[in-house]
């Protein structure tokens, strides 16, 4: 029974409680107790953030009875709000002008507390707490007194330390700038900006609530972007596009080529990638609604080359042996002016750290994203580009490296190649017996060979074959036997079917054909594949080695490649180790992701920042070992042991220059010193 | 006597001592010791700052005897370094490169200190610590190895927290973005430039020797300029030239009325001064020889108004009561790109900090300078432009106030009056007797009843009155008795000498008189110079009553006012209280000299901040009391205690739109408003 003059409050879920005077209200209790209840506006009715659930009631030996006039009746302030806002949920209170009449049970949810966990889509990585790095509050500054001399900002300070706790603040030049407006316009109320707890970094008049932030993926050939509102870690908008550094070079090495051959030409992709990026976030901004000035803070991922380019270093020594990085540390506190970001002025950027000269802060992102340095289970992640970069590991030790796979598996450098687009041949089959194929494309539901294909695929025909097709056809001529395990067509079946061709000295699989074009898998085709897969596979062996086993618990493949392939076919052709089949997931941007998570979580920067120092990185280029890995690769599905016969019957591609193994430290290095 | 393998080294003055393996370099020893000797190069026989005079010997009971071959010969490095440098100094020795042999007492003297005193050259105050906030560290950074994939920066940070235990340093981006080439174009060897011990701001390949600050005075209508060498602190380069914002207008108060009517404004003088100063720093540099990129600090002082505009801040709110200044904090650790200077684009800004909305960064800049608050002496410092501003106090208390003193002592809304520059007459005698002026004109050393005076003065002629000569016209014609204690011109003096002349209802005093000008002191320069010296002396009164005194021991006059009056008739004016004549003196450029002294001196920084804190500011504009000492003040010398009948007699400044005291707050107010 609580005192005339008191009441007793239990918050859930934490289950502090405690006694109060009767007429105190809830927020002011939850704060005197310790509850975490988020407030932007200090308890003014303004920001809605401090909302609550009551089960109001009578504490007796029954438990809690429902007694539903020990919470002051619904206030002018919630009345307010509810016109502005719209109607709370039922049940639902603002806490800052609700009072405590009686004994009371009052539930926080999810979304009024601080440090909420954003809940991800995936089950088996813990969920990100929210956590920016960026907080606004809202604040009512003392007037100036003439006989009181004390500054603007000294007395925005105080009022900050009395209302929230915030000392001994920084400030950014814009902000004194701003302030006396600010001010003056807010009739003394102000919203504020604070950088991790220490700098004021925005000011507003009265009261704002709108904070945003964008984490951008600076990929080769695309940049993509989500914007997310910092104070709830919603994407409120994701855009892509081409990096326009593209017109410099396909491919990371032609681009160094590039600014090598040009001086200045750092600069220039440099200004190009930003100019791209600016125009993303003004498309973001649209999209969602949102003023580019309300942008506080961005974080970008990318492989060291990327990340280099877009934080204006120039990438030459990423070019050629020892492949030193300028800085293996995270960006950390960059202003956007310095990079002439069209967001806030005022707002800071974050690049997560690169590990190694050939694998970057987006490598960085995919551990952050799937934590493999949190459990016992031992996973391989791998993202397949240009480079396949890969990690192996579990909490107790984690290895890297990137393996040379060249761009086969996106589908260049392959006779009917294309990148993944509407009309390009994703799924196929062969049956062994006759040898007849049938196939989807992108873009259309139906299989080649069921009633109504072409007239589906009309509008784009079929205009060539993607990554993921290019494995499932080749798995499947193997399986079919139309190639052996050497990757060799089989000439003798031309006698079978129409579709084994001669091409030369070699043979083709003719898989397409109509009035205006052939798609057919040739000799080099298979042979591009087979040195991609041969790359990628050395490199998770070699990791495998220096880590000590055989197996591993888990597989995820993230980025496109990973997303569109269908895993059984890639254990098939051998491109990853064995491993239960439920256990190999695509992991989707996983850089992404994990840009997206030093977006919403300062802790997960301290994290990543800490693990990749921890990281092992394995040097493929120089390691004699992943030669004899590749080798033994080149077979379907791979042989262990290397032949000693096999390795002379492939050309080896440590002693070619056009290996990509051989290519990318020797060539470029001695073009360089030319 | 030492023991056979070991020498016993004693480092004077530190009288720090210690024993070392024969062979051990004296810098070495040193270091270990504790003993403070200034390296850059680190040991390299680069720099030459480790030089040390060498009192070789051997320690008997009869003391240090002479033992010349306890020392290592002059080695390679030494003759390589005198081949570059010129020859060391007899005795000197490069300590880096010197190796003790024996027993030895060696002398660090201050210029190899680290933290060595500045010998300033006035006696009565504290010499100033060395202790720039930027440092240069040589360093050689271990070559990148493909096995050991640490960045080049890591390698960097490694090498600087081994060889100067500078650990857990920040990088600015644009260090990262030069590194790698400094790097390499050094030959793995760099100079850094290290910000307050924590931040990495500059890199440069090989050796680099040289970093410069600017100390500026922002004046209204003067900006004064100091290039000083943080190593050495001594000023390589000094210049002024006008603020361009008199274009805007005259004085403070017009620039701020010009801002209310123009939008923009602000901008365009924050944009005009920082011009000139960009100006202003190429002719430093020029003159000095220097490259603007080893400028990597900048301090400024200035009044809040000229303080607020070169930061960028509205000085809006300071045209009207209640005087807000947007922060009374010392703007710290400001990027030189954020001012648009000209400097290192990583220099750093320093602004001294402003105490209230009338007592700028300028006094407190004249309060580190003279450092009242260090000492028992009650202290009074005055700087008079169009506003004096007037501190007092010990090292218990201070206090600040500005006084609205007009722009009448600096020659201007006087009818014969002008800036001090050649032709100005700056010193006149009055004879009792016959009344008859002599003066001397600034450039001319003769008085003009001397031969030759004319000839002298020819090239310029003589052009009008000064302010230190119209303080010493009317204290002459005081004592002269041509002027009462009220000020009054004696009209009846006109029978005895036809220097005394009727001008409308009242009279004047011709002072000089040739073909083309008259110099005539009326009763209306008679008044304006009344209202001005009454305004200086009621806000000393002020602040005395408030410190509850009667009498200082000491009076400080800053700034070109206080170099050019005798403060004899200062005295007699009654512009300033009863003091030993002895203990008033100039004090130059006070607040420029604290900018100087916050530039080379962290400690100074930390400690300016420390005390304008304390600073209890009195506003003259809403103290009743300020009336009543102004209106006593009026009479000459002065009194103390106001005689209701004089009140009566002078027109009170605070009920007419006119005074400089009511002008301030109400008028511009009002149009602020209207």
């Amino acid at each position: 029974m609580s005192d005339a003059d008191e009441a007793l409050v239990v918050f859930t879920p934490s289950g502090r409680r405690g006694r109060f005077p009767v007429g105190t209200p809830v927020l002011e209790a939850a704060r005197a107790l310790g509850v975490d209840i988020d407030s932007v506006c200090g308890g003014r009715g303004l920001c809605g953030r401090c909302q609550v659930d009551l089960c109001e009631g009578h504490f007796s030996k029954h438990g809690v009875e429902s007694w539903p006039d020990h919470l002051s009746a619904k206030s002018d302030t919630e009345q307010a709000w509810e016109t502005r806002r719209g109607p709370l949920r039922d049940g639902r209170r603002l806490s800052c002008s609700t009072q405590l009449l009686g004994d009371a049970v009052i539930d926080v949810p999810a979304s009024s507390q601080v440090h909420r966990q954003i809940v991800r889509k995936r089950a088996e990585v813990l969920d990100i707490e929210l956590d920016p790095i960026v907080r606004l509050y809202y604040v009512a500054v003392q007037e100036p007194d003439m006989h009181v001399p004390a500054s603007d900002l000294r007395r925005l300070k105080d009022a900050l330390a009395y209302e929230w706790h915030l000392a001994e603040l920084e400030t950014d030049i814009r902000v004194v700038q701003q302030l006396q407006q600010a001010l003056r316009q807010g009739h003394w109320g102000v919203t504020v900006a604070v950088y991790d707890d220490r700098r004021l970094i925005g000011v507003w008049p009265g009261f704002q609530s709108q904070v945003y932030g964008m984490a951008v993926d600076v990929g080769s050939t695309t940049l993509a972007a989500h914007l997310c509102n910092l104070q709830t870690g919603e994407v409120v908008a994701s855009a892509g596009r081409m990096n326009p550094q593209i017109r410099y070079g396909e491919d990371l090495m032609s681009r160094v080529s590039y600014i090598m051959m040009n001086p200045g030409g750092d600069q220039a992709m440099t200004r190009s990638v930003r100019d791209a990026l600016n125009e993303l976030t003004v498309e973001l901004a649209t999209e969602a609604d949102v003023h580019v000035d309300a942008i506080l803070e961005a974080t970008f991922v990318g492989n060291p080359i990327m990340q280099s380019l877009v934080f204006g270093i120039n990438p030459v020594e990423l070019g050629g042996a020892p492949f030193a990085l300028a800085t293996d540390e995270a960006i950390d506190g960059l202003w956007a002016t310095e990079m002439d970001l069209v967001i806030h002025p005022n707002a800071r950027v974050y690049g997560l750290p690169c590990i190694a000269g050939h694998v970057g802060a987006d490598t960085a992102g995919m551990i952050l994203s799937e934590t493999p340095y949190l459990g016992e289970e031992l996973m391989l992640l791998v993202d397949v580009g240009t480079n396949a970069e890969i990690v192996l590991g579990n909490r107790h030790r984690l290895l890297a490296c990137s393996s040379p796979t060249g761009p086969a598996f996106e589908g260049a450098q392959i006779s009917g190649g294309q990148r993944a687009a509407a009309g390009a041949i994703e799924r196929v089959r062969i049956d062994p017996l006759t040898l007849e194929p049938r196939y989807k494309v992108i873009g259309g539901e139906l299989w080649s060979n069921e009633p109504g294909f072409d007239e589906a695929a009309a509008p784009y025909g079929v205009t060539g074959i993607c990554g993921s097709g290019i494995i499932e056809v080749i798995a499947e001529m193997y399986l079919a036997g139309i190639i052996n395990q050497d990757g060799v067509v089989q000439g003798d079946l031309a006698t079978r079917s129409e579709r084994i061709v001669a091409d030369g000295r070699t043979f083709a699989y003719v898989l397409h054909r109509d009035a205006t074009r052939t798609i057919a898998i040739t000799q080099t085709d298979i042979r591009a594949i087979q040195l991609a897969k041969a790359a990628l596979y050395a490199g998770i062996r070699l990791l495998m080695e220096h880590f000590g086993t055989e197996r591993v618990d888990r597989i995820r493949l993230a980025g496109a490649f990973g997303a569109h392939i269908d895993v059984k076919y890639a254990m098939i052709l051998g491109l990853i180790p064995d491993c239960d089949l439920d256990h190999v997931t695509a992991a989707g941007n996983a850089a992404g992701t994990g840009a997206r998570i030093a977006l919403l979580s300062r802790r997960a920067r301290r994290e990543i920042e800490e693990v990749v120092r921890r990281v092992e990185k394995v040097e493929t280029a120089t390691e004699p070992r992943f030669q004899e890995h590749f080798v033994a690769a080149m077979a379907i599905p791979h042989r262990h042991d290397p032949f000693p016969q096999l390795r002379a019957e492939v050309t080896l591609p440590a002693v070619t220059a056009e290996s990509p193994a051989a290519s990318r430290g020797g060539r470029r290095r001695r073009r360089q010193r030319a």
